[in-house]
């Protein structure tokens, strides 16, 4: 069956990096790319003629621009995932993954549930309403807990780590007024930080990236390597293929994964392309761009092959307000994303390699981090 | 030296799939790419914010596009070369390659003519500029020879054997009104036809893609795979080395070459990016669009590295004027053009893909290839 053609509209809710990457990706592949964000000087809006302007947030704005699609899908859960399920619902427009599942997954209390239910480990937790709760958690767990906003935290952002010696000062700061709520999880001393990307299209077809290393500083994703290899893997693997296949869910997904040396424990979820897939554009036979918006069309998908048996991806991480500069290294691949600002800590772009192994794939990128003046 | 930054505008004349991979290629490296073409629905002109209609013959139109940008390129020889040559000296914005070179290469005459002069193999050739010239030259090589048109050639127009059985017929007809004239080549019983580019930057850096081997049906290239091996290839390279550097040429260049065996000979030289390199997207660590605007920006550059043994490329050309279906097999890199209209021998896209051997990749991409309706 000849399915998709060359017609098929797509529309992104975000005009971001992941967005100008999933354009760019689908350009490629035949697929007539729409971008709505707010501004024309967002990375997504210069790289389609089909840019328009408007919040993906705003019911009108959405309802227009849904109209004018086939399917559309988001560059971040933090939407307003009742805005989006009922404009989808108006126009009879497929936003995927499913706003529903978002609204689950956005919330991490909702989302260490879901953890649960389909025996993905994930570090032990409670809900906190309160500053006694938290400190029973406490009591609980060592004197070492992790504090996480529900809602709407990322890179670092709204999450605490408490013990006896910030103890008052940050619990009477975040409860003295009400929101959304909070989880603590145990304190895991893991020993790095890894990440794996799943793949479903409403086939049922499940795919699986690598396992790879991701490393954080001041709580910001600095580089990536891989393949890892972990005993814990197969298992999960198997789980998350039955927590995809049990939500129907349609689209890419990343698990940020803690690695305690016996296990793996999932630290967070995305249900979107993410950071740490970024090596995929150069290491794979495929990208997870292209893999997302194979799922979202419904195309047939197979697991990637690696290109070589070691890569590694490094951000960009803005540190100035400067005009960046640079000299490229040859034989290094450079994803920019045209921001129109630089500044501390923003991610501008990443750099791609590969070698014959992932620790010398990163140290061609360590290398080629210099050439870039930030 | 931090030389290249975000802000570099780059324009590109044309507004076809060539100039919409040098587009998107651009954008990820981090430049502003600007492009002039007639229609709003070109191929490149859907993947830039920056597209500008106009025509590149056209002094008002180029001089205006110009004028945005800090250096450009095309995707076309068969531009008027004094004509941008006279609005790159008024606007002080460089054209590359240089407008005088090409000039020079997009005349087959003065072509053979600089081939010969560097050494370069190529078939024997005249210049014909009446039927008597031409009989002289058939009476001279054995009763078959090739005629081709001195400008204005592609894809086998403009080109004709010419032999006894057609001879009067094909002679009336081409000398029955003024034109730029012919040049006649001995007719090449070659075992195959071959394609390398390569590639020069201002620092006086070359590089060579791998050798392919180009497979044309009905005087267009339906395939290409590699790499391919020849004795004959260390003494080209050195004679094109040469020729690139004695002309100061900046950009990518592409040599289709006659295989005979023996010998490499220069069919026909394309002073730009080529279909005959579109590989080099998925097989290599740079590709010709990357290298050709490193070349131009005059960047480093480095002999790209081959991602697996094997590679192909198959293009896919028009035979209706349907709209075109597929379902994509997986690991199969697709690029679409997105050209408003399908037509039959129009070049409306490419399949890319890699194996352990050029022939494995050929037959996978043999194989894809049926999952579309063109």
């Amino acid at each position: 069956m000849k399915a998709q053609n060359s017609g098929l509209r797509v529309g992104i809710l975000g005009g971001g990096q992941l967005a100008r990457m999933l354009a760019q990706k689908g350009q490629q592949m035949g697929l007539s790319m729409h971008v709505l964000s707010s501004a024309s000087t967002d990375p997504a809006a210069q790289v389609t003629s089909l840019w328009k302007k408007g919040q993906p947030d705003s019911e009108k704005d959405l309802s227009d621009f849904l109209r004018s699609v086939d399917v559309a899908t988001f560059e971040s859960e933090f939407l307003n995932a009742e805005t989006i399920a009922k404009c989808a619902k108006a126009t009879g427009i497929s936003v995927l993954p499913e706003p529903s599942l978002i609204g689950r997954l956005q919330d991490r209390l909702t989302q260490k549930q879901a953890l649960d239910q389909f025996k993905i480990k994930t570090s032990p937790w409670v809900a906190i309403e309160s500053a006694a709760d938290a400190q029973r958690a406490l009591a609980k767990w060592s004197g070492k807990i992790v504090l996480k906003k529900r809602r709407f935290g990322y890179d670092g952002y709204g999450t605490f780590i408490l013990q006896k010696s910030n103890l008052d000062v940050l619990l009477s700061e975040l409860f003295s007024k009400p929101g959304p709520g909070f989880i603590a999880e145990k304190f895991i001393p893991f020993r790095r930080e890894l990440a794996i990307m799943a793949v479903r299209n409403g086939r049922g077809q499940i795919i699986f990236l690598p396992l790879v290393e991701s490393f954080q500083k001041d709580s910001r994703c600095l580089w990536v390597k891989g393949p890892v290899q972990h005993r814990g893997l197969t298992a999960l693997k198997k789980n998350i293929s039955k927590f995809l296949s049990q939500l129907h869910y349609q689209g890419a997904i990343a698990f940020e994964l803690f690695d305690t040396g016996s296990a793996l424990l999932v630290n967070e979820i995305a249900p979107r392309v993410h950071n740490s897939a970024h090596y995929s554009l150069d290491a794979l036979s495929e990208d997870q761009f292209t893999l997302h918006l194979k799922a979202i069309i419904n195309a047939p998908l197979a697991t990637p092959t690696a290109r070589q048996a070691g890569f590694a991806m490094y951000n960009l991480l803005g540190e100035s307000s400067q005009t960046p500069r640079w000299t490229l290294p040859p034989g290094i691949q450079l994803h920019w994303y045209g921001k129109a600002e630089n500044r501390p800590g923003r991610k501008m772009g990443h750099l791609n390699a590969l070698a014959t192994s992932p620790a010398q794939a990163l140290a061609r990128l360590k290398k080629a981090r210099k050439e870039f003046e930030l």
